[in-house]
């Protein structure tokens, strides 16, 4: 296609998913609800199908060379693909947020308002290689009652189709326009541009991936956008502490997965417990392979680290290295989460309440912390249900964002004849 | 001031709120009512110099010829004084949103999770005419935690600045920074161009005024809006309405003020009742002065009518003009609202609960009413106790804008050594 014809494209897309959205809007919960039990069924039934199309990205992504860890989000195995489909289950099984009324009250005039928990209208979902975001965002806007526009990444195009088909075929079968959920069909980046462009028919642009993706995407929309940028978390160890649920949490953080935006970056320490914290602390990352980038004070009580420059602690490293540094109390250990963190999640362990109330009014992060792991700081881990991504902004949504931040509130306002005078 | 400069002391604005912010957001309640009350008594006690200031505006817009209606919003009259202190007095008196704490619920992993209500930021603000503004706006983003920059039109240059002096003298005589509220010095348009692109100072923007400002800023902005486009409410009086509710309702939402974004704009009749509920209302308008424009039916009843355009089902007439179109039933009457209307408030008169049931859930609007008139939607009938604006957008905050509006939540997680497996 030319860029005219994506746009005529692009264009008709938009279109029909905002025709889509004042019927899913209204759907009952028990239609939404078969729709995404029908596509779990098409996704099990099509399990030979989806690993085929599988099967043709991951050929075409090794002949042009594609880095390990791309070809590893690609990969869909056959418990992927159960996977998928038990997540559509599980969506299904959450309570419908459309139409939840809240804090409705009488007013001195005599009306009575509160609000009505609506869909936010069209949802434009960007993401990269990972198929199985196609069925997990398709299931998530279906039941907030939006309609969808998604764009997987081009290595995934024969995955994402065939996962297309199920989810059409689920919507039709519960009697909902096939148009709710769209797939788009070009690889083409142009289609992008139009996506986050289009205000006529896109309410809210939700980019899943990496950092270049989300800069441009926020860059360039001209709709606003629930962003994740980078996760810079810390972990503080007061001189308060309990020093076996330190070293637990501090080991947790950093080991349990390397990958992950909410695994911790920069370990801080008081300098009243740092040489009793320390050797221990550091034998586990040692022994786990960890790289160990300290201040001077750390390096002097461990000499096994490096000294950690100035980029270290703005630095994401989402790999088994850690920035260490020594304060000296809660006021400096904010002061560095709020001048190198991205305001991800930030924990302090200590045993005094004070600072523990002011960690968590203070510390203006997404998910702040007590005597705990970043690690938690996740969808299902939080009772969401599922997340269709971790938001870093402070308007709408922060943190993870479910179903809920897939929504929006009215006002409504009943009354019985009431003027104003 | 060139553009250079402007492009500096804009930086250096928002670098100072950016700092002051930090501290805002963790000030006490008591001490930002403290503030709020100082701003009040110094209000009330420059009320003088205030009114010199101002009359300093009006005469420059005399002198410039601009039009009555802008005159009209640039005075303050010594009553208007009174009403922007006892305002201020009305916000210390709201209870603090800052640090609430909602939903704290145990997780099977042993953590709690829930949500405090936390400051945005930095919040800007930029209005036209109106002085007021400036101290409404100081006191709610001061009482929300935020700091805040306003930008008031350049015809109130003088009025804004002597506000500002007092604002200052309440910050500073409770002990918070001076930078918490800062008034921009210069009338230069290019200060605009700047505060709505300084990402790394400004969290959010509202703007307050005319379509021209807001869509300038709608446009440009690199930063969150919150925007209050155009008002085209309707009133839709079902064939099962009470109608001496009918009529004083729509009566209301016509005439009770005819330059309010919330006024009706288009009357909705339907058509079995169209000859019975035409007469006596259009009686009342004819007799107010209103103009009606009516589809063919409507001409029909009412020879007295002229024949709507197609243009006129679209416009915010902010006039003593109505539009009147008469409908077939329900169905008829929310496509008519969600093609034309402006998805700000829309009421329906009916005594039948399924009809009020489904007009509830399936108009798309900030405001959805049933039995009453569209002028209840503001912040002050709605209890918010006072409001920033209203939201015609979808994400983060519909609707009238009060202390809520200008928060956010945060994730809390408080956990007892709980690690993640």
């Amino acid at each position: 296609m030319n860029n005219t014809d994506i746009k005529q494209y692009m264009q008709s897309v938009g279109r029909q998913a905002r025709a889509a959205a004042r019927l899913i809007a209204k759907a009952e919960t028990a239609v939404k609800n078969q729709a995404l039990i029908a596509m779990a069924e098409a996704i099990n039934r099509d399990q030979q199908k989806l690993l085929a199309a599988n099967a043709q990205d991951l050929q075409a992504a090794r002949d042009k060379g594609l880095d390990a860890a791309l070809i590893d989000r690609l990969t869909l195995s056959a418990e992927g693909v159960t996977n998928m489909a038990e997540g559509l289950r599980q969506i299904a099984a959450l309570a419908d947020p459309v139409g939840e009324i809240s804090g409705l009250n009488y007013r001195p005039s005599g009306i009575q308002v509160g609000k009505m928990r609506v869909p936010l209208g069209v949802v434009g979902i960007i993401y990269e290689a990972r198929p199985n975001v196609t069925a997990d965002a398709a299931g998530l806007c279906l039941k907030a009652g939006n309609a969808a526009i998604l764009r997987g990444g081009s290595e995934a195009i024969h995955s994402n189709q065939a996962i297309a088909i199920c989810v059409r075929e689920g919507l039709e079968s519960a009697g909902l326009p096939e148009t709710a959920v769209q797939v788009i069909e070009t690889t083409d980046r142009a289609a992008v541009g139009e996506l986050i462009t289009m205000q006529a028919f896109v309410d809210v642009i939700v980019p899943r991936g990496g950092k270049g993706l989300i800069e441009r995407v926020s860059a360039e929309a001209r709709i606003p956008v629930i962003k994740h940028l980078h996760g810079v978390c810390h972990v503080y160890i007061d001189d308060q502490a309990d020093l076996d649920k330190a070293v637990r949490i501090a080991d947790n953080a950093k080991t349990q997965r390397y990958g992950t935006c909410n695994t911790m970056e920069t370990l801080l320490i008081h300098e009243a417990i740092a040489k009793e914290v320390l050797p221990p602390l550091c034998q586990i990352y040692l022994e786990k392979g960890v790289t160990l980038r300290g201040d001077a004070t750390a390096c002097q009580i461990m000499p096994q680290m490096s000294s950690a420059t100035e980029d270290d602690w703005f630095t994401e490293y989402l790999a088994p290295i850690l920035s260490i540094r020594i304060v000296n109390g809660l006021e400096q250990a904010m002061d560095h989460i709020a001048h190198y963190g991205s305001q991800h999640t930030d924990s302090i362990v200590t045993e005094n309440y004070s600072r523990a109330r002011r960690f968590l009014r203070e510390v203006d992060s997404s998910s702040v912390m007590v005597n705990t792991t970043t690690r938690f700081a996740d969808g299902f881990e939080y009772g969401l249900g599922a997340e269709i991504g971790i938001s870093t902004d402070k308007i709408h949504a922060r943190g993870p964002v479910g179903l809920e931040g897939l929504t929006s509130q009215k006002y409504i306002v009943l009354g019985n004849g009431q003027i104003r005078s």
